[in-house]
């Protein structure tokens, strides 16, 4: 079973020197220092599908830089570049996901998700104030009331209703035609994972639930930092009312139904979601089963 | 088994009405109204230990009201009231947790969550512009750039690190002497649970863990608004080495002490941590293994 998507980075965050501003000024000198290189937001691309990795003296000086973290030694940073409020994924992102090592999606989503925080908080909620970087780019601090801002994740649950070895997917409207998933949501102020799972499917699909088992989770770097929490609820009820503000469409499907989507079978009922999102990972845990 | 703390609320989101703001007036006129009593950021607690819910009538009118949630057709709302930056957490609200029924204290942590958040976010991150309350008081806009902010959670994952039946505690120098809990810590932008629960075990406490496996969640209301995820890690090493700018100590225990400290024994090894925290639902899901 592969990993989920964007796990597995290998390096080291190293939480200590970012909070520890002459080590970090010292790997800002470190000749072997490598930068993420981007074209935009989108990751450089090798000829190989990997990333490509510049050297220190081929970044503009104007650019601030985060401290990524460690890797045999040699830091790793990612440019603060202005995010020009383009569609939050673009389709060369989506191509390059295609090919780039688990490993290196992993680097590429961190630095994306600190790229997109730190453009969408240059001033500070608190005061207005502006803010500056510091923790080697792992925080924000205001200039007026000295308030500490770092870097915001959104938990988000997405979960696959099941009942009678059935399971509860759906679709939304902007999706390629023939494509679903599983549901999924934010979670919300004074909700458990299990709460938010429940109240989500009730929402979008009208559907009551009972028990809630987590499976696994992953982050998610597009339209800011997410967390995806994966998980697999027990229907109490099978009729099917949707918010067709949110959903298009939406089925149960059995075992056989997922198996062909995930191996995009010619008689395939639906379109899977790609191998990096989690729901793919979800329906092959749930098959799996 | 209890369930863990904050969750329970028997409050209807009604997500549908937050977006209609016409349906929201309705609600705000609704003459069985009930608006949550606070004494500060605290609540207020009747002399039979329960939350107090004042009339419509009863609010300054100065007040921004955020809707709960509807129970029993009654539309139950908290006003944003001003935070005044004292400590996270007072004596006052330690003690009204000792005696509020599970489901009230949900209401007040969703609610404390919103207020703090409010208060955090007058402003906006994007452009400094002031921010209005919208969506029911689950938002709030941009009079200058118009983007639109929704409440924050940060997730942070809370484990034991278990090794031949043993769980790794922690305790902090701020905390009262004797008390040990699970380690905790923020989930960074760009990790999986699993992969910062131990990278958390290992910045804390230098023990290497290998397989994650999740016990259960609760949102944790004081400092912002938080997702407790609670796991256990299958320790790969035994030997701590502290990180002491986060603990002051760290040891192994067994069941048995875990049992003592659960039932505050007199020979106990270590005061465990409150029912409403989630390490307690942790440490006896453990011992119940």
């Amino acid at each position: 079973m592969p990993n989920p998507g964007f796990t597995g980075s290998p390096l080291n965050r190293v939480d200590h020197i970012r909070q520890d501003l002459e080590a970090f000024n010292r790997l800002l000198n470190d000749w072997r220092g490598r930068v993420l290189g981007l074209d935009g937001l989108d990751p450089m691309v090798s000829a190989e599908g990997t990333l490509v990795w510049q050297g220190m003296a081929d970044v503009s000086l104007d650019l601030e830089l985060i401290l990524l973290g460690l890797h045999e030694d040699k830091p790793h940073f990612v440019p603060i570049v202005e995010a020009k409020g383009g569609p939050p994924r673009s389709p060369a992102v989506w191509l390059a996901l295609a090919t780039l090592p688990a490993e290196e999606a992993a680097i590429y989503g961190t630095a994306r998700s600190l790229i997109d925080w730190h453009n969408g908080h240059r001033f500070c909620g608190q005061c207005g104030g502006e803010t500056k970087t510091f923790r080697a780019g792992w925080g924000r601090k205001c200039g007026s009331c000295n308030k500490e801002h770092f870097p915001r994740t959104d938990p988000v649950v997405i979960m696959l209703a099941e009942h009678e070895g059935k399971a509860l997917v759906g679709r939304q409207a902007a999706w390629p035609k023939g494509n679903y998933s599983a549901l999924a949501g934010f979670l919300e102020p004074g909700e458990s994972v299990e709460e938010a799972v429940r109240r989500e499917i009730h929402e979008e699909a009208g559907i009551t639930c009972g028990a809630v088992r987590y499976v696994t989770s992953q982050p998610w770097p597009f339209g800011g930092s997410q967390l995806m929490i994966a998980c697999i609820a027990e229907a109490t009820s099978t009729d099917i009312v949707m918010d067709t503000n949110e959903l298009e469409d939406a089925m149960w499907i059995t075992k056989d139904d997922a198996r062909a989507a995930l191996a995009d079978a010619p008689d395939k009922k639906f379109g899977a979601p790609p191998p990096f999102a989690i729901a793919n990972t979800l329906l092959r845990r749930w098959v799996a089963e």
